[in-house]
């Protein structure tokens, strides 16, 4: 490496940026340079859905560094409308499109960062880039969201996929009064979590109104003369639309990485070791391009969540710059807010746990989030997924009132340090009258869970 | 033992209640009578201020079990308004004051279980049982201040000691519109929190106009010609008050266990090994009377908090009735409402860890709570109090906005299982705008303190 190794991240959304700034704080002679396609770095797109319902008033605020501030406060030479259209491996260097001038040009690499990110899946049919139709993924959308419902005051919405990004934008599209349909593909909301879960979900998204459509197969987008959809048509049936959204989920951006023969995992997004090292000679990669080790089940998946690709972005980041950090993977560890009820998902499902070989129990407790006379005592339930030869705790769903999510940590906590249900039986919460009962409902629920593991009975 | 052993249990507030529940869940042909001299068992004292304030509207659901549901539901005898008078422990029997029929009776035990409770430290001067003036330590006070409060409408009430109750019983009374002065002995409430936690409650109070006097000597209760207090003189002033609540802490009950000498520890309180068992054969005590181990020091200390009294009379109830079990201690673990803040404790406070013979590191972060723009968010300060050599995480204050307390569990967790600062800088915390920012409060102090641990300079 040269005395001023040259570092470059390809990519400049979440991970992007932590990379640079974390780049130039462990070597601050590195020259640090990122590439981002469009004029947004450092955008917050989890806080979206809030800005389309209006509770942070000003969008422009999901914006944590201009390209200016990240280059004069983390000295991170920063290229917006610079798309990175091929890496050169073999020869240290990227080919990038200077998207305002309309050329391409070189760029010689010490060491490259990955952090391309991932992107809406489509349904990939016509009607699709009609004007009244979005996908959630990236600030233009987000305001052209908020435009369009500002100038056109759409009365009925059709959400098109029920997982994290659909269920936020509903409330978030109710809260500005409008009717909303979501269509969703399978019987219940969030694949992902425990059915006992999503059926809570889908009776809080009736009792708030959002006609919620199962087994949802999309056939038609259906354009008026004015060039909108007027009627999203599927095997259940036409619903009428004045806004689409597409929350399809979103598929890891592998198209660089697989042209430099750079190695995708099984999951589809690019493989890295714990250095977060890519197949390639002196290439790192973070964020939702890349796979993270699951450290329950010890499999790679795919988990586009913020947390991780900030912390594999720092491992990325200082490794590039010369350090010799490590990310060994993460639980899962992810919430969201529907309506009146908090939910949060931490470690495996059970089905996740059957697929990675574990023998799978469960126990579901609901409780008093507080002590149950206190004004603002609601109700949680946490379901615990364990294995019942160790009692090991696996993964948990949390769902419910007002302190569901810190509990769902407290479990997460568990899980990382594979702790038991007996171990956690025996953890000293707080009680006092307005936060918890004399038995945390976590307490409740590892004594319960105790019950069914073998080596105890 | 006899094929049905007999249980006898002193004292039936928290520990008695849960003691004798469990032993004949351990052993349903055990004879299991419970003493009790006022007519009250099974009461949630910690829930006292709340009913005070007007919050929980019927106080009698402060009650968990009438004496008639302990003996239907659970199989146990009670016996109220029946004071023990005397153990003799080397005939295995006790002598019992009947309050009712005012007569001393014998009951011989297999097994006894001490639970006989704290009683409310007294100032020991005259005036202090004018009519005006109440501990907060038993149902009869809770009810005669509710009367007190709704028949003579007091003004201005004078609160002597700012611990816990004193805090809490400020605010109920704030909230019935009095004015509210706290004398305390030293300069800041709340001994045994750090200083800067400390400081924020203060100002807390001030905030909500609470009249907080520092380092206040109680020279004199001046009762009117109405037999009431109407000033109390201190070395700080004379205050006017209608209303006077003593909140000056407890001590716990051991004139029994003396008396039959049975060992007390250097806490004062009795001393008991992890089984429960006292220094007399076949007796075991539980609840506020007895110490409790602080799992981070190692040492004996007096803990009297509900959480603790179950386990320990759980323990106590099924080793009495011939099970094997046992109590490991406690990090202590303990929070507080004071007005629009939350306040927890976990583990040493910095004093405490050096008399542990640490030595004492101490980082404080103040971050939001969630997404710094989302609403609802608030700022929390974590102080963590951590050994600098090994990073090990002894204890923590946290305060601040909603979620603190279940941070402070978190952090608890932590403590329990001797984790360092750079084991918990690792934990995968959920992000989610609503609940918690991208880097958790409990991750930014952790990586905050990482910096101080000598081992990693």
């Amino acid at each position: 490496m040269t005395k001023s190794p040259r570092i470059l991240i390809a990519g400049g959304l979440a991970a992007g940026p932590s990379a640079a700034a974390k780049a130039v704080r462990t070597n601050p002679r590195a020259e640090v340079m990122m590439f981002e396609a469009s004029e947004t770095i450092s955008y917050g797109m989890c806080e979206a859905p809030y800005a389309i319902a209006g509770l942070i008033p000003d969008e422009s605020r999901l914006v944590s560094y201009t390209p200016e501030r990240l280059q004069e406060e983390k000295g991170v030479t920063v290229k917006t409308l610079h798309r990175v259209e091929k890496i050169l491996a073999s020869q240290h260097r990227l080919v990038v499109r200077d998207l305002r001038k309309r050329e391409s040009v070189e760029y010689a690499y010490d060491k490259l960062v990955i952090a391309t990110g991932a992107q809406a899946k489509r349904l990939n049919m016509p009607g699709e880039d009609a004007r009244n139709v979005f996908p959630v993924s990236s600030r233009e959308n987000v305001r052209a969201i908020m435009k369009y419902i500002d100038e056109e005051s759409p009365v009925r919405a059709v959400i098109i996929g029920g997982g994290y990004i659909g269920m936020e934008v509903s409330e978030a599209l109710r809260s500005r009064g409008m009717e909303v349909t979501v269509l969703h593909r399978h019987r219940l909301p969030m694949a992902g979590l425990e059915t006992e879960t999503r059926e809570r979900i889908l009776s809080e998204l009736e009792k708030n109104e959002v006609h919620f459509v199962t087994n949802a197969k999309i056939e038609q987008l259906q354009a008026g003369t004015d060039g909108k959809v007027r009627h999203v048509i599927t095997n259940r049936g036409t619903f009428e639309a004045d806004l689409v959204i597409l929350s399809l989920g979103v598929v890891p951006n592998v198209g660089l990485a697989k042209q430099a023969k750079i190695r995708i995992g099984a999951t589809g997004a690019i493989a890295v070791n714990e250095r977060q090292q890519t197949s390639a000679d002196d290439v790192y990669a973070a964020g939702d391009c890349c796979e993270i080790r699951n450290v329950v089940s010890g499999k790679p998946m795919h988990i586009p969540l913020a947390t991780y690709a900030s912390r594999a972005a720092w491992v990325a980041g200082e490794n590039a710059a010369g350090g010799r950090a490590t990310f060994k993977g993460s639980i899962r560890a992810a919430a969201v807010k529907i309506f009146g009820i908090e939910v949060a998902q931490v470690g495996l499902s059970s089905d996740e746990a059957k697929e990675a070989g574990f023998e799978v129990a469960t126990e579901s407790v609901t409780s008093h989030s507080r002590v149950a006379l206190m004004p603002g005592s609601s109700k949680i339930t946490l379901r615990l997924i364990f294995d019942p030869n160790s009692g090991r705790l696996l993964g948990a769903n949390v769902f419910g009132g007002s302190g569901a999510v810190q509990r769902a940590n407290t479990l997460g906590v568990a899980i990382q340090q594979k702790m038991t249900v007996e171990d956690i039986s025996r953890f000293d919460m707080i009680y006092a009258p307005p936060f918890a009962p004399l038995w945390d409902p976590v307490l409740i629920a590892a004594n319960q869970a105790i019950k069914k593991v073998k080596s105890r009975q």
